[in-house]
């Protein structure tokens, strides 16, 4: 089989030594709903998942207006339909907003018409609540199909943020003719929700961290980060994040970072625009084979 | 779909900043019986659960009668039956008693009937142990189902404490006339299931977190709501918080928020008669349809 | 139904406020084995228990040794059979050996003759091994069912040291003509398997924390237990606590320990014998019937 | 039954204290997809895997060359096939490379005609890709079974790094005949995987552990190791240690190591011809037998 090589360094601007983004996925009731669609049924945790854009978002928009930082919300499209004030909001306030399913739903083992349909119906939701088509996807879940990265290409997204396979951006071949997709890799430890997720029956085990042991955890990756010149995206889930103590400390976190004079802090889709102007050449990823193929 | 807006600040009593109430959850045996009742039969595990009523609710009072605090205990029937002495040490100690269930049982999926069974049994527990009618509800496992505010309007509570969608106190509109409920929302944050919980074969996968680190994320998240100016309810079980250094710890945190001059600490039936007075517009909130229905 | 009352504090010998026992259970292969015989063919997994006789102990009775401290170390009869050298090791360090199940078998849902068998069969390991017959029990996984108290009193045991519904010790009646045993309660707080216990497949989650925050843990409830006077009871397993860096911190616990002048530390068959000795009322647990005989 | 004896002390070079291991598993997709291979469609956990050949290598092979320090490799054959510059590098760097099974294969149940075939597939892939065959062997998952030691010493293994139940290196007997296997014990508590790894649907339940606990975790049982003059093994993931954040702690961390001047650091191999050269008498270990056959 063909070797896959590693993603290399990029140049950032104004002499920064790496980028930093921070992403909010504004799940809100979607995921729930799009696993087990009788979760509707439960009262109380849909007031769980609400908390994010009827509290968490405005909060949080409030937070990075104060330190005027960019930042790049993932929105499934139904929380454009179900909460269209929050995302409304967060298009006012000058964030990049991004594709993320239209009910978060998983794309493991779908069949394409059913994965074009997610794709078409959240660009709806998306373009016709704010009047723009996003240029950046993240899968739910942090997971997709080797179709996918494909797809993204046909529908005109510029950017992928979804993959964990480097510390780098990169371009991400799609086909062999060329054509690729800006890639903006991501992180299981940089992530609020295995810190602070607990919806019993649903997700997590009861374990709920302090946001000092979260945002350890995150400034650490960070400051090794700021050594490597690669590019560091924290995502957060504003049910979650969005609570006061939490957004206290990720409000401070932020502030701290910005003190760092070598680091470039964008929305992904100024990120993608900077990575696609470097003219990269694309990697091909390959999806692994049968053991017997694969030594043949 | 109708919009669903956020839960608006109110005011505080005394120029308070924000709103704290200690809550005690005395399940006891009654989440494992409703469970499985076959759990009955193992006298270690029954044992677990009544240290409850047994140790934990008189140190607890104990140490609430020190510091002269007032707190609401929701009260499962069947505790009231089987442990009457904790259950009128309460009363005795002049704290709120309110409704948590029959048996400490799930409303996700009942029907109606069943559901006005639990009501009725529980209020009649409480109701000839204390002499008087709780004016306060909690669902078990903080989940309700839709028709659940409908059923305690109509059984004459003033208050619930289960959903958690805002920082702040609302009306909770039951139906379409302007009937009401006080909601007083919770958080899986605030809460010592999580942190200490582990009965096995029941809950918890063997996590016990100490009392300084359980302590360390309920106080981020007080003395963040301080500055939200919301209500901030914590929520303990006597099994677990009254062991000797849990209770050890509480105590010191307790006495620390009474230093807040900023903080008002009530029973949350004296909070939910302080948001009724201020005669809020209610908030109706809405089941999610499937997604076919709703962008439709 | 009769109302069950708390167990009361004792006295301590030489006017010590509390009572303080560093237990031990020498599982080694018998958990695994009674849950699972075929894991006797996963040669990895039979090494890491195999660690707690072969190291764990010999490390652990030399700690013991240089502080001269006594404890009592629970041990199936599966354990005396192979690895004899380890029980001999115990009791010729003078330590109390009480009964733990022959293989660890859990007693939920069996019937009278395997109970009869599991006691008789331990009991058979553990005298033929130390010339002794041991004085305590401990149910495996702490959890019993509601005929065995009968059973160890039956069979002579003066102790058990497997429930969980007081801070201090206690007569358990027996049956309603006065016969009892002495109860030595315990808690999960207060065992290292939830702190350091992961067997792929068998128990655990992944989740192994550091000595010194075990330690914390367990010193927070000592603390608190000093000024409540009751008995405290620690458990652990030398599989998981025998490991050096653990030792260790047990170790210099053990040793801070017996700096306090206000605790008494002994095995617990000393304890037993001194609450016997006061001649307390026996107390009366009684099983939970289902509800519906509950309020009757 | 024939009582096991516990691995007793041996002595190191140049008069150190213990020896010191630090070594890798470059596990990347293997394991998940000897799971269930259809993970290979899911592009994302793929891509998380293979992050460890395609970045950690690399940056933990700078380190450990920048700080003189010989390290274990273990690679499934796959890895190599899969990844062979990454193998490559680790050879060039002078590392010992040692086998891992071929697809990271469970040895729990297979037949022998099945594990003579992993560990052929892994041997060929191994020698083809480094041109030496390698001379020591960790079974995927630490789990072996009681045909293993012998099918690893005819296929001409030095050692093997799997098994739990010494703090010192032995020779583990193969048959009844003197021959033998050096036996190079590790222990859960030095394993990254269990403070890092979240693989959803796969492994882990979301803890994600900063890298300043990991390192406490590790330090304290090294600090304890060198009092008991006993062999630590350190068991890294590219895939999870070689992220920026732990692979600064991790370096952070081997320089300290080399500052003790009681410690001898080298690779399994040179630890293994160390401890083949003192001559030692092999243990014996023996499977447990059901309860009935063994107080016969």
């Amino acid at each position: 089989m063909t070797e896959i090589t590693p993603a290399v360094p990029v140049t950032w601007p104004g002499g920064a030594r790496c980028a930093v983004a921070f992403t909010f996925d504004v799940d809100a009731e979607s995921p729930l709903l799009s696993t087990d669609p009788s979760l509707a049924d439960r009262m109380g945790v849909m007031s769980h998942q609400a908390y994010g854009p009827l509290v968490g978002v405005p909060r949080l928009l409030d937070i990075l207006d104060g330190l005027q930082v960019p930042a790049t919300f993932f929105v499934p499209g139904y929380t454009a339909h179900r909460h269209p004030g929050a995302v409304r909001a967060v298009a006012d306030g000058g964030h990049d907003i991004a594709h993320h399913g239209y009910l978060h739903e998983s794309l493991v083992g779908v069949d394409e018409r059913t994965e074009r349909d997610y794709l078409e119906r959240g660009l709806e939701a998306l373009e016709s609540l704010t009047g723009r088509r996003p240029s950046g996807y993240r899968a739910p879940m942090w997971e997709m199909n080797w179709r996918t990265p494909g797809l993204l290409h046909e529908y005109g997204f510029l950017y992928d943020s979804t993959l964990m396979d480097a510390d780098h951006p990169y371009e991400l071949a799609v086909g062999t003719d060329g054509r690729s997709l800006v890639e903006l890799p991501v992180s299981w430890a940089l992530d609020d929700w295995q810190q602070y997720c607990f919806v019993p029956g649903f997700s997590g085990t009861g374990l709920i961290e302090t946001p000092a042991k979260a945002i350890e955890l995150w400034e650490a990756e960070l400051d090794a980060m700021r050594a490597c010149g690669g590019l560091w995206i924290l995502t957060n889930h504003p049910f979650l994040s969005g609570r006061p103590g939490r957004a206290a400390a990720l409000r401070d976190f932020i502030a701290r970072v910005r003190e760092h004079d070598d680091v470039w802090i964008a929305g992904l889709d100024e990120i993608a625009r900077h990575v696609r102007a470097q003219g990269l050449a694309p990697r091909s990823l390959t999806r692994p084979r049968p053991a017997a193929e694969d030594h043949a």
